[in-house]
């Protein structure tokens, strides 16, 4: 096994100049947001990642199916605009992982032509947020104004702050190859999944992309992200009680 | 020393288009339900398999004598059906680990001919279960009738539920070679080595087999297999005071 | 992507016989040395160390610009001697990385003529110290008499004492080249950033240099630090908060 | 740098069919005993071992001078009878190493043509024991005869016993090899560096090498050896009060 496979459903047609990558992260901010995004939008899976850096493990669907662990490329396209999305449940297990998971990512945006990049994501303040900000980082400074005239904000800069993880590494590592880097982070508690900073970041972020989608459904969306999450909190716990078990 | 070494005991006639993996799990009602099977049908141990990826030691036998870790490939024959199994104490003891032992495996599986693989485990469920069922997991969506009219149960389906280890990925990565997973899990509090969960899980998976195998040594069975971890329990707590004493 | 990658600015002229190590350590001492040096002298940054053994994160800098953890080769001139110096703000998250990531430092020394290395750090004692010593240890034992006629005291040697990371390593591996190896610890309790234990260390460094630097702004410059390593742990603290909040 | 790498201070003439390993473990037992012979029967050292599996650190001596953590191999002749030592204060860092040294270590008992190791540690029981016995371990059962003639028990087999580390592997790797391993284990609190076990282990040995050799003094050298590793404790908690101290 590679360290990371990916497989294409589709060859052809599937460039486009921007992806929005919405990992998982504090208060499911950017992982809501992508969601809402490609289900609004009607996007088409166009590709899997696997890869040993993803935790051991299957998940079982609805049916009683396995999957196996793995990231997803959508496509979608509104109003002439194609847009792609890397989404998903999960990150690596291991640093060294986040940096050739993240490579790989990009490897796929090289190829698919994508020119600029938007990592979304939380930003977490352990207390309930009023009116949700969306702070911001870019990775050429040149990118600034035209997020600041979307409504981002740029007050976290200068606080020492780092990026973890994909989102982090998309913009850093995508800066060498010259792919243009916006990662927007919304206000949120940290402790549930956020569907106020979610609609906070989703302004932002389409008045940059330049499309306009419905935000009702987020409320909604987010109760069922809550929802499931719960069982798989639950399910990581039984499993942690099996590890306990294991005599190896 | 490679990744993963297989030593083969014999190389003819050894093909079997079934192959049952037992490692150690929750309530070790895999493992249980595994050993009884290779007993009672008269296994013959056909190949060993050494990893850098399990655990760093040697086991003392009863003659005193160092086995390297390892996990073992045994062949059964009964009422002309062949059937290979997968066994032993050892699981990875990291995340990568485990995904390059599970494509070990399943480089054997397709060598030697397997078209289906049974995964079987416990699925702990924190009390003790008067009439434990049998939960399960298919890696494509045919088999499940099949399973259910042999009693599996898919009422755990839909629970967010994730499978770890060999057992997940045996079904995940072997569902991408084409070769049929299913996961037999019986339901067990996961604090004993659980012979009633066991009993139930055989019952499934002799129908599915279409075999017919004896129960009654099962009883017997766990109760040395809880002595036997009782005593591997004990090593494992002085090897971690050794540990606290190394200089290094 | 590769274990460690470094990118030259400019490859010509930049050769120097001497480098000065002040990577992170206890009491920010060698890292506070180091930068005031650097500042004082008036250093050119001439290449950047990537790596996927440092933490897998972007910083944001006071414009909201996102960089790419790394550590930063700066070269100086005083007096017609040349120095360079090895900064930046991370070590190898693993064990294994602190040597891959050494011989990429000393790859570098190498090719740039470097024939002495001075590695900076503190020497934690726990506890505030009045008239902080300079504690030393050399990899070629001919070394010492030069150290002792500077100020630097070896009553340390003899203690057991490890000198653990990219610090030690420089040294021992250092010497498998033929390269001298000199690493200089202020005395320091280890729970602030340190200037008066910067001052000692500054004072033997330099006349093992042979140069005069201002002192002055040590005392600010520690302030300025110990602000910004408060911004970075808070920062920290949000990224563990994160980190909980992942699905995966 | 590679894995594991050897230096050889002698290539003629360092033959020998016999290898005893007394690296760090429980009561500093085999430490004690093979350090006290190398001593006692003269021992050159032939070769060190350098890895990066082992901890990231140089340990400075009494001069002062830095030496990179390595693991050693000396070599004594006495009545004719030529042995090797493999001695050192290190053993890998990760699960992996371990396996990847001692194939390294076996590597190098090829080449100088040893037919059997004796693998010497100690077995705690977490109490204090008047008069301990040597428990053994065979890698070939045929071995088991000249060790209990020797005075070796065979009383813990049987008891779900493990080996861990280097002791264990170079039995279990080596048999795969066809060298001969005897692991002999002083029975010890584990609390203490323990001369009374050592006592004990040294005169089974001795019986199996057919060799004398003094015993007066290891007492002495037990209680150095305690005040050793006490020194090493401290900078070990040095150590970790350091690395509480960084930034990255």
């Amino acid at each position: 096994m590679d360290n990371v496979t990916v497989n294409f459903f589709r060859e052809d047609g599937i460039e486009a100049p921007v992806l929005i990558e919405g990992l998982p992260g504090i208060g499911h901010v950017g992982k809501l947001v992508a969601d809402h995004l490609i289900d609004e939008l009607g996007g088409e899976l166009v590709a899997e990642i696997y890869s040993l850096h993803f935790p051991p493990q299957v998940v079982v669907d609805e049916r009683g199916v396995t999957e196996l662990v793995c990231n997803e490329i959508y496509r979608c396209e509104k109003d002439g605009k194609a847009i792609l999305f890397l989404v998903g449940d999960f990150q690596s297990t291991s640093a060294e992982g986040h940096y050739i998971l993240t490579e790989s990512y990009l490897d796929i945006a090289e190829d698919l032509g994508v020119q600029r990049i938007y990592a979304l994501g939380g930003y977490g303040v352990g207390h309930l947020v009023e009116t949700p900000r969306v702070l911001s980082a870019v990775n050429m400074e040149q990118l600034r104004p035209e997020v600041e005239a979307a409504g981002g904000s740029f007050e976290n800069a200068g606080t020492g702050g780092v990026i973890v993880g994909a989102s982090g590494l998309l913009l850093g590592l995508g800066e060498v190859r010259g792919i243009e880097g916006i990662c927007l982070m919304g206000e949120t508690s940290g402790y549930i999944v956020d569907p106020k900073s979610a609609d906070s970041l989703l302004g932002v972020l389409c008045s940059l992309l330049g499309i306009e989608v419905d935000h009702t459904s987020l409320q909604e969306r987010a109760e069922d992200m809550e929802q499931a999450i719960e069982k798989i909190r639950e399910a990581e716990e039984a499993k942690s009680r099996e590890e306990l078990n294991y005599i190896g």
